[in-house]
């Protein structure tokens, strides 16, 4: 069995309003050495099955059909035997 | 300058109706191996400052004052040097 670790994240061009709201609201409580803040979905996902080669692409395919938005969004996942 | 890379889940005890919602969409696209979904927040917040233990203990600061809700979630993140 294999569990999929995506990060999600919007691509660089796409403005991120939400991590610039944490940005300022982590300047206001004092952190002002923060120069970025980037939000998006972590995402964990087992799929069963003995072969990592198969898992990975299902992964990349779920991901491209359901899981991310690839207009704007950008994924990265690792495997982990589970 | 440091980044932190943040995954933020909820804890295990508590419900992850989205989750279970992909699980189920995954399922009816034909992904009937899958066994798992979870889902949560990935944050990028880059910190300026050589000290590695200072990032460290500034990061966690931010995650439990403003960026995860510790009562419902658990996070993790790894200090990247950039």
């Amino acid at each position: 069995m294999w569990k999929a670790e995506i990060k999600v994240l919007l691509k660089q061009s796409v403005l991120d309003p939400q991590g610039q709201a944490v940005e300022k609201a982590l300047g206001s409580l004092g952190y002002g050495n923060v120069e970025d803040v980037r939000i998006g979905k972590y995402l964990e996902v087992t799929v069963a099955g003995a072969d990592r080669a198969a898992a990975e692409a299902q992964v990349h395919e779920m991901c491209e059909r359901l899981l991310t938005n690839t207009v704007i969004e950008d994924y990265t996942f690792e495997l982990v035997e589970v």
